[in-house]
Order: C-alpha cells, then structure tokens, then sequence
C-alpha cells in the first residue's frame, strides 16, 4: 500500500486507529473454544466489528508463534481474510524481527511476499544490512522501533550515544539507508513528551504509537507533539479494544470501543484543517 | 540441557561445533526436491552425517518462516529429530526475537516449550523486560546479541555510550537481569580480537561465534582471546558444512567438513591441558 492511500483512508474514515491482534485463547470468549479455529473466528468477529473506525490491524506475531502450526495457520488465515475482505486496511506484521542481510531477506519475503502485509516492525540492533533488505520491497513499509512503550527502553534507547539519545541516533542513522523513504518507527505513547524531539528528526514519517490505553499512554498528548499535516500516526490499541468484554457480545463491546477512540481521533483531526 | 552437560559434551568429542541449519531450498542438492519434505530431508542427513563431530545445531528460523505453513512443519520435524535421536545436541533456535513481557514469554513459550530448544537467540534492543521473559525458563539459555558479525554491526554496537562501546553495555547491564546465569551471547568471529574486552565484563560466559568461514573469522585468533577454562566458545558454521557439495554426497562432504573443523578444534583443546 502506498502512503498516500493510507492517507486517504484516514482522512475518510477520520480515524487513525489500529487494532492490536494480540489473540490470546486464555483470554477470548470461551464459547469460541469449541470452533475449529477459535482464534482465526476471534479475529475475523473483531475485524468485521471494528473496521469501520479503523485503518490498519496488527497482529502480533508472538501470539501466533506460541500454538506453532495452529497459530502460523490462524495467522495466515487472518491476513488472508483482511487482505480479500478489507484491502483497504494498512497490514502490520508486529514481528520484532532482524538479522544479518541474507536472512533479512527471508524474513520480508516471508511476511511482504507469503503473507502479502504492507508492512512489518524490525529492531534495529544489528544496523544498515540488516534492515535495508526490507526496504528493498516496493509499496511495503518497515517500522524500526525507536523509542518502545516499555521500561526496558531505558536500558539503552535513552542511553547517549555521541551526543544523542540511542533512539534518536537509530532516527538520524536509517534516514541514510537505502530505499528510507519506506521507513515508519515505533514510539510508545507512554512517553509523548518525547515526540517533539523526534520530529525535529524525522518531520514527517509515520509513526506506530503502541502504549494508549492499558499502557497508560494519552491520546491528546500523543497528537500535540506527534501530529504532521498528513497525519503521520498510527495509534494501537490491542487489549483495550479487543477485550472490551468477553462474554457472547464481544464483538459489539469492541466496537464501542473503536468507536470511542475513532471519535476522539475526528477531534483531533478537526484542529488540523 | 545444562550448561555442565553441554562442557561434558564438548569434552568427550573434543569439538565445540555448532553447525548452523540455515537450509535453503535453491541451494539443497536438487535430487532432495522429489521429496515430500525436501527441508526436513536434507536436514535429517546433514545431521546423522555431522553429529559426531559437533556439539550443537542452529536452525536459523527465517529459513523456514519464509515457506510459511510448510517451512514451519520443516522446522518442528527437525527439532523432534534432533531431541529424540540426539537428545544430547545442544540446540539453538536463532530467531533474534524480543518484544515487550507478555510477549516475550509468548516466544518463549513457542521456542522453549512447544519446540522444545534448549536455547533461543536475542535482540536487547528493547531491555529487562523483553529479556527477563526468556531467562525465567529452568535449564534454557538465551543467548543475546552483543556484537555481530555484519558491518551493520558499526551502526550502533560499536558507538560509545557513557564511555563504553553499546554491546559492552548490553553485557554489562545484562549481567545484572534476573535469573543472568541463563545468558550466552552473540559475538561475530570477524571481529575476534573484540574478544579480549568482552572476557573483562564476562569471563565465563558461553558466547556463540558466527562468522568461521564463509564470513572470513579466524577460529584460531577466537580461542585465542575467548577460550576459558571450561571452554565458554560454540563456534557456528553453516554454509561452509551443509553446502560443501551439493551433488549426491552432500552428505559425506558436510561430514568432512565438520570433521576438519572438529581437528583443529581439538588442537586447540589440547592447550587446555
């Protein structure tokens, strides 16, 4: 998906939600349990409920991983369906992904190219070659984690690196890598402050922004310092939406929930024009 | 498997071989194809014909994600393989994953328990949090990427941070994770004479050495600066073993290959003594 379709999405839809597919069987609504694929049933019941306040779903691949097969099955399922019934919606592959040029390149082939995402999250540890071939891959966006949500992120993102903030550092670096102008990054919502510095780095990329709701992040607070004339975000919200409720109205519950955030998005939305 | 076990193993075949499963199927003899599961075929060959020569197997897992359902299969047959045929074969799930806690123990769970592998690979770009998931399981290893063998690798690990190289502070502030004697690491033969700072932060530490041959490492200059006394080195090879020929006695040249580096593996053992 080009970004200017994203764009477009946004501004019709006047929302720049995400749904977080992070499906967990301990979790959804245990009358799904007895379905072939309760979790592919989950996702698909979420996704049609909720697709009208948002632009793009993320499943997180980790939660697929655990079930092994099962799981690479209902995640294939899931990206399949979305891709056939809302290609509209921006795909992200929350991966966490990297590794040395040769296998990076297996890794895009496996989520641009078998399971047709737009787009995929890389840590960026291992530097240049390790995320170029990702970007190498026309209309396919890759999403380097800057700043995450986590307290962890102060072991060493926060770290000064000549001068700089690591996060800020791995900003300025991959705007020189090839085909960058396929980069978004990660920047958790749970520290909105600070997103004034990151666009002085990089002004206009999108931005994925996990942490608002069970994480404790602010709407407003993100959009005040993170906010371009083209948008440029991207918010997640995983638990909050879709387990609003788990009881038979699941679905409906989290598309109040979308719903909710979609509205406060149109007033946000509204103080660009 | 524990860590003591793993020293016996290296002792007893005088070899701290890793061979790395990095099987990719336009380089695979071609007479494989014909088979059902070419992947698991080739593997299941390599290993019987290596095996006594080595003490570890490193399946690299973008190598199977990028076939998707079938690749994934590939993988599970392999490691079943290798757990009920050569239970005492450390193994290495190298995935370089990492992701915010209740996820990380997801992939945990997905490497460790539904696999099954003794250790899995790690990014620690995200910190504590993403870490600690890992090191809570009992008698598995996580094994973390300190510094790697690509030239990516000079975007960031080796940039001073609070007057200290970056992957000198990942070992440093790692060391201090919960439950850190679970912890190996990453570090690239191509950069063998780094070895002797690292030993300083972590003398005896096991560290995982990618790079011997196709890559242009120095097995000699690693011992050199790395060898503890309980030996504290698996040095991987991938392509250089699995695709020393790719005729019908593919599986014979691999098993010199192994056989050779196993030789002057015990060469340099004997200056243990």
């Amino acid at each position: 998906m080009k970004i200017q379709d994203l764009v477009a999405q946004i501004k019709k839809k006047q929302s720049f939600l995400c749904v977080g597919l992070d499906t967990d069987l301990d979790k959804i609504p245990q009358h799904l349990l007895k379905e072939e694929d309760p979790i592919f049933e989950f996702n698909k019941a979420i996704i049609d409920a909720t697709q009208e306040f948002c632009v793009a779903y993320k499943p997180n691949i980790a939660f697929y991983e655990v079930y092994g097969l099962s799981g690479w099955k209902s995640l294939e399922k899931t990206i399949t369906y979305l891709n056939a019934n809302y290609p509209e919606q921006f795909t992200i592959a929350d991966a966490k992904r990297g590794d040395i040029g040769n296998t990076s390149t297996r890794y895009a082939k496996a989520f641009f190219e078998e399971l047709n995402f737009d787009s995929i999250t890389i840590a960026p540890y291992m530097g240049k070659d390790s995320v170029e071939p990702f970007l190498a891959f026309k209309e396919k966006h890759t999403i380097l984690l800057a700043l995450t949500s986590n307290t962890g992120a102060f072991d060493f993102q926060t770290k000064i690196v000549e001068e700089q903030e690591l996060y800020k550092r791995v900003l300025k670096t991959s705007k020189a890598y090839e085909n960058a102008g396929n980069l978004m990054y990660v920047v958790g919502a749970t520290k909105a402050e600070y997103l004034k510095g990151i666009r002085e780095i990089v002004p206009e990329s999108f931005l994925l922004v996990p942490g608002i709701g069970a994480q404790g992040g602010n709407l407003q607070e993100v959009c005040k310092y993170g906010m371009t004339k083209d948008i440029g975000l991207l918010i997640n919200s995983s638990r909050g939406i879709i387990y609003a409720s788990t009881d038979t109205k699941f679905a409906f519950s989290a598309r109040e929930k979308a719903k909710q955030l979609q509205q406060q998005m149109h007033l946000e939305l509204k103080q660009l024009d």
